[in-house]
């Protein structure tokens, strides 16, 4: 979509320096964009790569200046970039219609207006609330229920019973629902634990590709308003995951673990079952959380077993000058054991 | 499936407390439960729990006590719950008849029964046996084999050739017989090593969603009868897993390893190729077995590389302890210095 | 195909030692061999195995004698055997025809003897190349482009706008061109950065069951020429894989990082935002790059955070001595505290 540097600088809250009828249709990176492409600059490390960019029109930091371009100034050109992109592109199309041969049950209820990709499965009782769109093999289980506006990438399978809010973006191969991983042992063998419970995805949750959340096995999992996992992430049985808490890639985290609001996971973090990762916690990349700890408000963790940062990298300091230590304490034997004599 | 306490006592072999003509229709945790659902308590601590649940009928072990409630006593309560769920709540069906969107080859051999959902391809000379309920968008390549009750849930591909067993199931997006991943330098470049064996899973596995499994190269890829294989996990080719052997998510299995019988392998754990893990061993969360590393039947590991676990708290505890030590040292040599003047 | 062992020699600049009217027909390891598979051996080890095959035909060292068999004399004999594989083994087909049921839009270009099996949807304005097999529930997204002979197998994602050269490889469940993992913070809320760039996976790519690779937020996400990725790898957006560069299983890649050519990655390694691994690097299973490292060309590193392999083996040993070291410093302590008093 195009608009104006004017309709734009409205829209975003900037202030306007430059031509105000000038056009803009989308956002790029300085190296790689058009004139009509908007870019950003946060820092004076970018400003080069401004100057040479064949965008005329910049979102740039009240502080920094920049000649021969228009300029739109705001307090956050990042956040503002963002939101100039969600403005002026349309998130692509996943799906257009109900495809004619998408298998829908009768008594599955679509909001008019949903739509459904080719050979998507839609089984008996489930409800799709308005707005949203189902991709090409999406496999929607008996009873499930998704909120306005949600995005299902192609071939998403969500188990029987699950519950989506409303604008809950799932990327393709991801497997909401699935059985936990429980049993008992009887005779050797391993019997499976019930897993009988929901799984309630909440409004404004995005989850990656191949991600997988299992079912609660007697309760629910829950992942809550404005989360976001990234790809490969799994989330096991009993699991919550609180408000706007970010995963990244290949996280795993184990039954009955609570995560709650704004914290920060990195990639390939293992957290053991029964933890509870409190509000605005940070865990390193890689970390590992052994069962049934508890990572208090806002702490920065690194390491298995996760410690504070600051601890984390005094020890691994310590392990690097082993060699220097030992070789200290060789020569206060020579000389204690010389005297000794 | 609604019986009375009486019918599941016997099922169970409890001794029945209280009301033999009460129903009970399923199961649940106490705080979640109706009236006719079972629930359990194993341990003092739950008591209140289930005091305090609006579940009538409570299985108990034989040294607890529970007033208000019909209680069936059994020595595991856990597994009796396990054992009552299964026999209360029947299996989810995952598919009905044949869907007449299943693209079934000529030669392919369903057994009578066996239930195929929408949009399934069943390639030629696949061998399907009763019992089996194959999901939607399921795979199963040319000349595969599924053993009698198979659950396949939507959208898991059955390479080529592969066998399974009988009572296998395999959740979402799993993938089993990919090729491996082996190749041979030339000329700076990577020929593939041939991927061209077998894979073969056995009685009673279940593997998990998004699981990923590959053929052997030259021989064969082995799962053994009752092995779990949680979401996630890798199994490279030639690998062998146990009998009754637990793998718990995102754990990958490098090529030509061998993992024994009751085995217990925690999340993220890395195997290389060519190790040992011998029966009974169990392997901490996020371990790392360095390449043809052995270890001994029973024997508790952790860590990367992987130690017996009192060696690694041990270990851990010096490093933690390292900073001490060092002041320790620096007092030594102030002293010792100061005297050898 | 069945070739004489004249023939293989000829093709494989072996020379023949015995028969050379004897047919091979296949490969296969020394133990499931029959008389008409090629077997090879490269290490004394082995002789005793390849003498007690089946196989009439072995492809040896130079430097290696057996009797009983037929030899084909090979400088590298593993070589020669993926060779011989490829040359006598037909790579199994994944699909033939165009399937009644594929779904393509009217504006998609395939090439004369495109394959695609059923149910496969190809989107307005995909271009694939002669000889390209696409397998069942594949699904091309408007605008992507394949090279020739490139092989999908069932059930693989490419989002739209995603590029891929010729022979490449897709294994079942990957996912090619999903949102990379950006968001901006506004209000306590995720706002999604852009994830518009693109995503270019060049010739000779092979990508494993249920990897995962990352469209580039606003410039591209590239996988160069002859590339090996395992199954469940994560390649976010921004990323770049040099050639031939070789990735084992459930190894993530963050955002921006760059992977020179010819590096070897083990499995599980945490790459993270911003590194530069140079060429030739070799990083250790389960190794962790932090934020922004250099990994210098050729270097052979281990551990999190990584380190030179030959720095973290004497640091683990320094680590396992530490009770003893600790146990010195305290006779010392003891020796030295008598002697001041």
């Amino acid at each position: 979509m195009t608009r104006t540097t004017k309709e734009l600088a409205d829209f975003l809250g900037c202030t306007l320096e430059g031509d105000s009828a000038a056009l803009v249709s989308a956002v790029a990176s300085p190296a790689s964009a058009t004139p009509e492409d908007l870019i950003y600059v946060d820092s004076p490390r970018h400003l080069d790569r401004a100057t040479a960019s064949a965008a005329k029109c910049v979102l740039i930091a009240p502080s920094l200046s920049l000649s021969g371009k228009i300029l739109l100034r705001h307090a956050d050109p990042k956040l503002a970039f963002a939101r100039a992109a969600a403005w002026l592109i349309p998130a692509p199309t996943i799906a257009r219609g109900i495809h004619p041969t998408a298998v829908i049950a009768p008594s599955a209820r679509l909001a008019p207006g949903v739509a459904v990709g080719p050979y998507a499965v839609i089984e008996e009782e489930v409800h799709i609330a308005a707005g949203a769109q189902i991709g090409a093999f999406c496999f929607l289980g008996r009873g499930s229920r998704l909120g306005e506006d949600c995005r299902l990438f192609p071939r998403v399978t969500i188990y029987p019973g699950a519950s989506l809010g409303s604008r809950v973006i799932v990327h393709s191969g991801a497997v909401i629902g699935s059985d936990g991983f429980g049993y008992v042992a009887e005779n050797g063998k391993r019997l499976k634990f019930p897993q009988v419970g929901g799984v309630e995805i909440q409004d404004d949750v995005e989850i990656g590709a191949n991600a997988t959340i299992d079912r609660g096995s007697l309760d629910c999992t829950q992942i809550r308003h404005g989360a976001k996992l990234d790809n490969l992430v799994h989330v096991a049985h009993n699991v919550t995951i609180g408000e706007n808490t970010v995963i990244a890639a290949q996280t795993g985290v184990s039954g009955s673990s609570s995560i709650g609001a704004n914290v920060l996971v990195g990639g390939q973090v293992g957290i053991a079952d029964h933890c509870e990762i409190e509000d605005g916690a940070i865990l390193g990349a890689q970390a590992g959380i052994p069962t049934g700890k508890t990572i208090r408000r806002g702490q920065l963790v690194w390491g298995t077993p996760a410690r504070p940062l600051v601890k984390f990298k005094e020890q691994f300091a310590w392990i690097a000058r082993l060699p220097d230590l030992a070789k200290r304490v060789k020569k206060l034997e020579a000389r204690v054991l010389a005297e000794g004599k």
